[in-house]
């Protein structure tokens, strides 16, 4: 079971009842109707992907597992990763029982270094993730694994080891594949990186993990269908998503995710750029400038309780903290009752450290409401693949109704390709010299400003 | 070498050099005053941290590690924790060949009975640190600990198994010390937990680690006494300060630290909890409310130009990106030159990954920079102990001289109390009944506004 609670955002200064009735609700009505006609006409890919074939991906990964592969390098950045390492850091040991996985999402060199000196390429399935095939940083350590298989194994092994996940028909990658007979799986054309986790993108890594996929897949369905239609689910995410469109509009523009619970970490580095992403847009969809976005924060409890915590407390009044609450723990440990610790600790004796976990989040929460601060929680009865999969698909269409209401487009990042070609520009790509030139406005050596520390 | 660039922060619609003349370059006089007056007291105790005695405690930690111990299990939580694992994440593989590290801070039960079943108590060392000795998360499972330890090597050797670092005088935890006999270590009494980096707070557990911490006090020394006076070195300090406070009065009262380099990545950690906890209150020193505080932001290059970015470049006009930039990394590996990639790639064949690395970062700041967002720069010409030493003198004195500049106490964090006191009342402390009794306004089960996902 997972359940959204918002009681925490009405009140006093806060959200009222009220605020949804009128005119905002018939905007509500219309962001549905908007959204409905871009469903039917097929723009809104993410709402099938739970209907995936986990079946097949499953069974063919338990396949390649038969085969003596010990371990996964996979190799994608932004949404090639984030969701499937989401899913991961969400499991229990027995649910990730199958090939270790090694995602390659960043480029530091000495990071890049030690994957290629730690791992075994007899060993070792490459799994390459990009959509468009063009992707710098995916394309660079591709390159680099594939020639360190070939090293190894020679070309023809290799290529038996190599899995690209990329568009059907489109791309750099689709030409690579096709001209190497590598594994090959697709992502749908009209499914964006941040939007899926449900496709292969996600579903391929996490089988040949031995994730339960067609668990994760069934809580995303269950989410989506428990509503009879696309027009009523959006009722529940509509909701939701103008809550946090009304507390933004009311100054509180910074959402603070705070998990109790470590499994879910990760979930919310996947949030986080799909919030950030998908309604951090200079314009809307009239050409008009609004500059509008929310910023997504990560925090951990109960560790920030003892870092930002203060801050969220006693500083200025911009943000709103959404809990993932957990009810039920696989395992604990219980706080001894002897020797006597100190009087002031000894209530503590004897109880379960998830009986202290859950007081530290009830203390926090309650002492944020108490200062009038708009908090939330999504609370997991237990963290399974089903709950997480719901959580998944409900984040995703919460994001979809907002884009809507916030009248921008939620599935493009034009804010991004300026760095991409300024980075192909410095290095040499013909064609894209006038960025290169663009790019040394920046500073390099020490300018007037710059301050020697050490 | 260190050095921090602003040269991106002033320009169109940011800042100006007139800005710090006249009324401003007074108030910056003064808070500098304010400052050196303190620091006569004997109130700004971190000042004084790198003179700590690297030697005896590296010496100490030799002893120790010459006895056979192989980990270490840290109990900590925020200043007691941060500090060690932002320096040990910062090493090189042989700066850190010492006693393998395990922090435990955070309370989830999962990850608690882990570390208790993975961990070989006849190996390991248990340090524990809390300044007060009532940390709940701290005591809680150090409690825990200590039995692991005593059923497994009788009381006497766990005994010698067992470091504590908390006040030398006052508190709950010096008192176990004296009735049990463990190694222990002071943390002064004028240094806050979230400044205690360079006492043995942060020290013991890497000096255990391995790790040079002479360098590192070094580092910061030179940070320090670079300039001959604390006013003069202030001067630097108070200049940062001055452009990150003016910054957040202009509306950019996010500070989002991007690192380039996988090495630095928890140093930014450890900058959260300072700037969020220090500088976030809700009253200034006259008593009045003010509710000021910018709020960190941690961001990872080139990750996040795949999920942050598009929010920065294109969001509201409230953020300053500092980047953290390596120029020297200790590997490397190079782009195969052949079989040849698609044209599009063909450019990114035969060079390092550092200078495609380079490459991004450029073109990721320019880009901010031409749209008009302020960047600035912290420039590691290598990752080194001594470099880390002094950002993390430096961040400190910034903090302090920040704290002064917005007439706000730097070193409390009043607004975690309550927190502490509902959970202490849940968890049924004597005497904090009617604090249960507010906990209990918060929503446990579904209520009016709760709903259903799955």
């Amino acid at each position: 079971m997972l359940t959204f609670d918002s009681s925490g955002l009405y009140g006093d200064g806060l959200l009222s009842k009220e605020h949804f009735g009128g005119e905002r609700r018939e905007e509500l009505q219309e962001a549905m109707a908007d959204l409905q006609a871009r469903f039917e006409a097929d723009e809104l890919g993410f709402v099938d992907t739970p209907d995936a074939d986990g079946a097949s991906i499953a069974a063919w990964a338990e396949e390649r597992r038969s085969e003596g592969w010990t371990d996964q390098l996979v190799i994608g950045i932004g949404g090639s990763s984030l969701g499937a390492m989401a899913v991961l850091d969400s499991a229990l040991p027995d649910q990730r029982d199958g090939l270790r996985a090694h995602f390659a999402d960043n480029l530091d060199p000495e990071s890049v270094d030690r994957l290629f000196r730690t791992l075994n390429p007899e060993k070792t399935v490459v799994v390459v993730i990009t959509k468009s095939g063009t992707t710098i940083e995916t394309m660079s350590q591709f390159w680099l694994a594939r020639q360190w298989l070939v090293e190894a194994l020679g070309e023809e092994a290799a290529n038996k080891q190599i899995v690209a996940i990329t568009d059907p028909e489109s791309g750099e990658l689709r030409k690579l594949v096709d001209n190497h007979g590598w594994w090959d799986f697709d992502v749908p054309p009209n499914v964006g990186g941040r939007f899926s986790v449900l496709t292969p993108v996600g579903l391929v890594p996490l089988a040949l993990a031995g994730y339960p996929i067609q668990e994760l897949l069934e809580g995303a369905r269950s989410a989506r269908d428990n509503r009879q239609s696309l027009s009523e689910s959006a009722q529940i995410w509509g909701t939701i998503a103008a809550e946090h469109l009304a507390l933004a509009d009311a100054g509180y523009n910074e959402l603070v995710m705070m998990t109790y619970g470590d499994r879910l970490q990760s979930l919310v580095d996947w949030f986080c750029q799909l919030w950030a992403e998908s309604l951090g847009k200079a314009r809307n969809r009239q050409g008009e400038l609004v500059h509008r976005g929310m910023t997504p924060i990560k925090a951990v409890g109960v560790t920030d309780q003892h870092s930002q915590v203060q801050l969220y407390m006693e500083g200025p009044h911009n943000k709103h903290i959404t809990f993932l609450e957990v009810r039920n723990f696989e395992a604990d440990r219980i706080i001894p009752e002897s020797p006597p610790l100190p009087r002031a600790l000894q209530h503590l004796q004897g109880k379960p450290i998830s009986e202290v976990f859950a007081a530290e989040l009830r203390g926090t929460r309650d002492a944020l409401r108490q200062a009038g601060r708009p908090t939330s929680s999504w609370i997991f009865e237990r963290i399974t693949p089903g709950s997480v999969g719901a959580f998944l698909f409900a984040w995703q269409m919460i994001t979809a109704v907002a884009g809507e209401l916030m009248d921008i487009d939620a599935f493009d990042q034009p804010g991004v390709e300026m760095g991409k070609k300024i980075a192909h520009g410095l290095l040499g790509r013909p064609g894209f010299e006038e960025y290169a030139q663009q790019g040394q406005g920046g500073p390099d050596g020490p300018a007037e400003e710059s301050r020697r520390i050490l």
